[in-house]
C-alpha cells in the first residue's frame, strides 16, 4: 500500500483531488452506505463487523471502573501522518479517515469527524458506532454528559491527548461530577493484542554532512545557550516531536509514512544528552557518530523508548527545570512534572530554530525545488501529449511524476541509499481512482517529493481543452491571490495570519472563497508540512529565513477544483523609506497555465509580478533543461513563460481615450 | 479640570497629538526632568515628593507581611478612564500617565510604563521610584525575583488585577518559592487616607426611549433565553463590566470621566436581577422604572455596591452555575466562585449582545454621526479662515468644535439633561499646550461627542499651507488604507484582525507603518472604545449590525502626525456569485483634504470609491447644513466634495496613447 512507503507525498492525501468530475457524496445512493433503520440492518460490504473487539474493550473498561473511554486519531507524538500500529481508532471503529475522536460507553460507541468523512464514515462502520457529524471537545462531553451517570469516569490513554486537549476536556467537564482518569496501559492495544501491526524497526541512519545545514554538536550547543539565556533557567529541554529529535541529530528513519522520523524522544540537559528510542536500530557506525560510548555533556546516551515516563519522573525529582514545547508534548509526560519544575512555551527551542533555515540550508532547499520543477514540467509536457490520446488515467500519471522526480540528477550523489519517491494525487482506494484523464476537464496536481537536500511542495492547476468563462475566472483569482501574498511588503516578525487574507480578497470580491488554510512551512528532508511557520492562527511571526508555502484554492464542489501552490522564502525587502520589511522569493519554479488566465482581470502591477518571475523561472530551469537534453521541455517552457501583455482596452474606455487624445492632437496643433 | 467632566472625548488624550511640531523628548533638556544621579538629585518642580506616602505604605505591608506590593493602573471594572479616587498609582508615585504598573518593595519602588510617559514619568516621580521602561507582567516578575528574598509574599489588591492578569503573574511566579497574597484592603487607599477624593455620588438616570433600543425588561429576557439555551444551563450571569449595567437597564450617570457609566455590578439569575450600587443615588421615579418594589423575576433588587464579593459568595453556595466573561471580571470576584461553578466566556453575553446594534440603534447612531460632521465642518471652515491669521492656539479651537457639538440640534430635543460635552484635541497640562496653530503645519483632530443617540468619534488630519511631498505621500497612503479596509468585501464571521493589514499595505509598500490599532467599536451613548468589536486579536468576529472605527495614520517622529479615522457599519455585501460576504458602510460623513491628497497614488477604484463616498456625504450633510443655514459650510463642503480626476497620464504613456489614437482615428477616416 502506498501508505506504507515514506519518502512519498502525503500532504496530497488531505490537499489534492485531481481531476474533478467524481460524484458527489451525495449521489452514492443508499447502496454504499449504511443503513441502520431497516430490520435487519443494511450493511455495505465495506463495513467491518466490531461487536466483538468492543465487547473486549467493555471488559476492560469494567476492569478499570470507567463509564466511557477516548479514543483519539493521533499518536504519542503529535505526528501529522501516523504508523499503522497507532491507527487505533481505524482498527476499533472499522473508519479509516485520518481525523476522527472515537468514545466508548458501556452501552454506546460514537465517532466525531468532520464532512470530509462523512461518507466514508457511513461505509465503513457498523451500526454499533453513532456518527456525530461535529469536532471538538464540547459536543464529545455534552455527549458525554447525557450518556454517563453523575460520579462516572471517563478514562484515556494520556499519551494519546496533548495538553491542550486535555485541559479542554477537563475544562469543560469541570463541575459535572465526571472524572477524567488517565491509564497508561491503552485499552485498546489490549484488545487488539497480537493482529496489532509491529513497532517499524528498520536502521536509523545519519545524513551525510553535505545535506545538513550544522553538525548535531553545533545544534545542541545552540540549544544550550538558549537554556543559558532563558530567564527561568531552565536545566533541561525535552523534545517530544519526533521531526525535533531526527533534525537534532541529522539523523533519519522511515517509521513515519511520507515523513522521515523515528519513534524517539530527547532529555537534552546542560550536562547530558539522552536519547529515548530503540538501540538495537543504531549501528556501530552511528552509535560512534554519537559519541555514545561516553557519558560527558557531548555524548548521546541512548535509552529505551518506553522508558521514557519514567526516566523523565526521576529526573524531575531532582532541582531541574524542564523547558517544553506545550504544542507537542502530550499529558502523558506532563503530569509526571511538577508544575513548579516546568518551562513552558508554545512551541520547544528546537521548534524555533528549526523553522529558520541557515544560508546552507536555503541554498539545499532551493536546489531541490529546481531540480523538482523539472519533474513537475515533465510531467505536464507528457500529459498535454498523451491525455488528449484518452489513455492517461489518474494512477498511471502520478505514477509517471514520481519517476520524473526519481530521476532528477540527485542519485548520482548518492546512489547508495536514496530514499523510495513516490507522488500520488490521490490515495484513496476508490473505484474512481483509475479515471481516464480527458481534454475536457480541469486537473489538479498537488505534489512533492522527499530529496536528501530538502523536501518539496507545489500544486499546479490545468485545463487542456476550453475552460469555461467561469473556471477562468476561477483561476485567474486565485492567481492573484497567491501574487497579492507573494509580492506583499510587510514588517518584520509580522504574524502570517495577519496578512493571509491577501491571498483570498480577489476571491472575496466575488463572493469566492477556499476552506483550507494559505500555507506551512516545509522541510530540509523532514516534514512536509513543518510547524509552526505559516499563516494560520497558532503560527509564529514571519523571519528572514522561513520558507512557507502560499497556496490559495477555489473549488466548486463536484465540478472542479483550482489550487496554485508556490514555495517561498521570507526575505528582506527593500522599501523607498528604510525599515525593517520583509517579503516572500518563490522558490517553485513552474508557470501557471496560460490557458486559464483571463489577463483583463490582471493589474499591470499582477503583470509585471508574473513576467518577472516567468522570467526567473527561465533563468532557473531554462539551463537544468538543457544540461539534460530536455529539448522538448524546454520549448514548453520558453512557450510557457512568454511575457503576458495587458488586455485591449475595452470599447468604451477605447472611445473615451479618443476623445482626450483628440483634443489633445487639437491643443497640440494650435 | 477637563477629565473631571464627562460627556468630552477621552479618547482624545490617548490618540491624538493635533498639530505636531512639539520638541522631540530628548530635546527636553535636564531642566525638565529629574536627575538622580547627582547628589544632591535635582528634582524638577512637577515633581511629588513621596518619601512619606512611601513609608506609611511600607508599614502597611509589614503588618501584613509582604515583601513586595503590586499597584496597578485599572479600577474593579477594568475602565479605560479610572475616577479620580481609583488614581491610586497615580497618588503614591507622582505620575499621573494612564498606563504603568508600580511595585513597591521593603527597599526600593519602581514603575513600568510604554515610550508615550517615559519623559512625563522622569518629570514627574521623585528618586524614591525607578523607572523601568517596559510593560507586560514578565519584566516585573524578573524584577521581583532579584528584589525580594525566596518564600517572600508579593501582595495586591483582588479588585484590581483581572483574571488573566492574576494568571500571568501567578504562571511567571511558579516554582520561584514568592507566593502572590490576595489582599481585599487596599493598602494605597489606607495611606491615602481623608485625602482620597470621594466616590462620585450624582443621580443616576434612565434614558428616554426614544434614544434605546429596546426596554430592559426586552433586554433582561434575551439574557435570560440565552441562559437557558447555553449547554452548561447557568442559572446567573454576572456582569462587571459599568457598561453592561447601564446598556442593560438604560440607566446612566456621571461617575467615569467621558464615560456615562456607574459604579454597579449586576447579578442577573433565572429567578432575580440583583443591582449592586449605591442606593441613595436612584430617585424614586428610577425605582418605580425598575420594579424595585417587588421581588419577581422581572423586579430589580437594589443591593449595596460594596456587598457584591460576600454576595456573590453566599449566592454560590446553592446549586447554581454562574456565567461570567472572564475578560472583565476581576479576581476578586473570581476567587469567591468554586471552579466548577463557573461558566466562562471571553465576554458576556451582555457584551456579545450590546456588539450587535439593532435597526433603530443603528439608525440613532447614524443620526448621531451626521450632526457630528455637521460640528467637524463648521469647525474646520472656522480653522481655514482664522488659522492664517495666527491668532488660533491649540486649547481655543478645542472650546470651540466642542461648542459647535452642542449646537447640533439634538438639546431642542431635550434640553433639560443634555449632558456637557467637550472635545478638546490635548487634554495633557503641559506648556506647548496653548500653542499657535499655523499654516505651515499639519493638524490633526481626532474627536467626538457624547450625544443622546450615539457616541461618535472621527479624525481629520489637514495642512492649510504647502504640504512637503513626504507629506502628502504619506497623507495618500494612509487615505489608500483607510479606503482599501473601508471597501473590502469578507466572509461573514471573518475576524477583524485578519483584514486589518488592508489598512496598512499602501504604508508597508513604502516601508512606512504605524503603531497603533485599525479600530475599535463605538457605544449609543456608552464608550466611545467599545469592546469587542475590533481589529484586535481579542476583538470577536464581525458580524452585520456591528459599528468599528477604521483608523490608521502615519506618524513622523517630532514633526507630524496623520490619521483619517471614520466609523462604519458592517452591512451585507452583494456579491457578483452568491454568498455570505460583509463589508463596511462609513457613517462618518466629513471630506478629507485635497491639499493633502496626491491623485497619482490613486487607483481608478480608489477614486472611484472616493467620489461616491464624496457623493453621499453631500446627500447626507448639505442638506442638514442648509437646514440650519449654515451656508458658508454648505458652499465649503460643495468645493470639498467636488469629484476627483484621474491624474494626467505621464508624458511617455501619453505619447503612446497619441500614437495608438492616431492610429484609431486613420482607420475611422477610411
Amino acid at each position: 500500500m502506498a501508505r506504507a512507503h515514506w519518502g512519498c507525498c502525503p500532504w496530497l492525501v488531505l490537499l489534492c483531488a485531481c481531476a474533478w468530475g467524481h460524484p458527489k457524496p451525495a449521489d452514492l445512493g443508499g447502496q454504499d452506505v449504511r443503513n441502520c433503520s431497516t430490520n435487519p440492518p443494511y450493511l455495505p460490504v465495506t463495513v467491518v463487523n466490531t461487536t466483538v473487539s468492543l465487547t473486549a474493550l467493555r471488559q476492560q473498561m469494567q476492569t478499570q471502573n470507567l463509564s466511557a473511554y477516548i479514543i483519539p486519531d493521533t499518536d504519542a507524538h503529535m505526528n501529522e501522518y501516523i504508523g499503522q500500529h497507532d491507527e487505533r481508532r481505524a482498527w476499533i471503529t472499522g473508519f479509516t479517515g485520518s481525523a476522527g475522536t472515537a468514545v466508548v460507553t458501556m452501552k454506546k460507541a460514537a465517532v466525531w469527524t468532520d464532512s470530509r468523512y462523512w461518507t466514508q464514515a457511513e461505509r465503513q462502520m457498523d451500526c454499533n458506532w453513532e456518527l456525530h457529524k461535529e469536532v471538538g471537545t464540547t459536543p464529545i462531553v455534552t455527549w458525554l454528559l447525557t450518556e454517563i451517570p453523575a460520579g462516572g469516569c471517563v478514562g484515556f490513554d494520556p499519551f494519546l491527548l496533548s495538553i491542550d486537549t486535555w485541559e479542554s476536556y477537563n475544562l469543560a467537564l469541570q463541575g459535572s461530577n465526571r472524572q477524567l482518569v488517565s491509564i497508561t496501559t491503552n485499552l485498546v492495544d489490549l484488545v487488539w493484542g497480537s493482529e496489532r501491526p509491529p513497532v517499524p524497526n528498520q536502521p536509523i541512519y545519519a545524513l551525510q554532512e553535505a545535506f545538513t545545514g550544522s553538525t548535531w554538536q553545533e545544534k545542541v550547543s545552540g540549544v544550550r545557550s538558549q537554556m543559558q539565556k532563558h530567564q527561568k533557567a531552565p536545566t533541561a529541554v525535552l523534545l517530544s516531536a519526533l521531526e525535533e529529535t531526527a533534525w537534532l541529530f541529522n539523523l533519519r528513519a522511515s517509521d513515519i509514512p511520507y515523513n522521515p522520523f523515528f519513534y524517539s524522544y530527547t532529555l537534552l540537559t546542560d550536562s547530558s544528552i539522552r536519547l529515548f528510542a530503540n538501540k538495537s536500530r543504531f549501528s556501530s557506525e552511528i552509535l560512534s557518530y554519537l559519541n555514545s560510548s561516553c557519558t560527558g555533556p557531548m555524548c548521546v546516551q541512548i535509552e529505551d523508548y518506553s522508558q521514557v515516563r519514567d526516566s523523565i519522573q526521576a529526573y524531575a525529582l531532582g532541582d531541574v527545570r524542564i523547558w517544553i514545547g506545550t504544542s507537542y508534548t502530550m499529558y502523558g509526560i506532563y503530569e509526571v512534572i511538577p508544575k513548579e519544575k516546568l518551562v513552558t512555551d508554545t512551541y520547544s527551542p528546537v521548534m524555533m530554530t528549526k523553522a529558520v533555515k541557515n544560508s546552507k540550508e536555503q541554498a539545499l532547499l532551493k536546489a531541490s525545488h529546481v531540480r523538482d520543477a523539472v519533474a513537475v514540467i515533465r510531467y505536464l509536457v507528457w500529459l498535454e501529449k498523451n491525455v488528449p490520446k484518452g489513455t492517461v488515467d489518474e494512477f498511471s500519471g502520478a505514477e509517471l511524476v514520481d519517476k520524473f522526480r526519481g530521476g532528477t540528477g540527485l542519485e548520482a550523489q548518492t546512489p547508495e541509499v536514496l530514499p523510495p519517491r513516490h507522488s500520488l494525487p490521490l490515495l484513496s482506494p476508490t473505484k474512481e481512482l483509475n479515471r481516464k484523464l480527458s481534454s475536457d476537464e480541469m486537473y489538479l496536481l498537488d505534489s512533492g517529493g522527499q530529496y536528501w537536500d530538502g523536501t518539496t511542495d507545489i500544486t499546479r492547476t490545468v485545463h487542456w481543452g476550453t475552460p469555461s468563462a467561469f473556471q477562468k475566472e476561477a483561476y485567474t483569482r486565485v492567481l492573484i491571490g497567491n501574487i497579492d501574498l507573494s509580492r506583499l511588503i510587510f514588517p518584520a516578525a509580522t504574524s502570517g495570519r495577519m496578512v493571509e487574507a491577501f491571498a483570498r480578497r480577489a476571491l472575496w470580491d466575488a463572493g469566492l472563497n477556499y476552506g483550507h488554510g494559505t500555507g506551512h512551512g516545509i522541510g530540509n528532508f523532514l516534514c512536509v508540512h513543518e510547524w509552526p511557520v505559516g499563516f494560520q492562527s497558532n503560527n509564529i511571526a514571519m523571519a528572514k529565513g522561513m520558507f512557507t508555502s502560499i497556496e490559495p484554492g477555489y473549488y466548486k464542489d463536484g465540478e472542479f477544483g483550482i489550487r496554485l501552490e508556490d514555495v517561498a522564502l521570507v526575505v528582506e525587502a527593500k522599501t523607498k523609506y528604510p525599515g525593517s520589511y520583509l517579503t516572500f522569493e518563490v522558490v517553485s519554479f513552474v508557470p501557471y497555465d496560460r490557458n486559464l488566465i483571463d489577463v483583463s482581470l490582471l493589474s499591470p502591477e499582477h503583470l509585471q509580478y508574473l513576467n518577472r518571475y516567468y522570467q526567473t523561472i527561465r533563468e532557473k530551469v531554462g539551463p537544468e533543461l538543457q544540461r539534460r537534453q530536455l529539448l522538448e521541455e524546454f520549448k514548453w517552457l520558453q512557450q510557457h513563460t512568454e511575457p503576458l501583455a495587458a488586455r485591449a482596452p475595452d470599447t468604451a474606455s477605447w472611445a473615451s481615450m479618443l476623445v482626450v487624445s483628440t483634443l489633445a492632437i487639437l491643443i497640440w496643433s494650435v
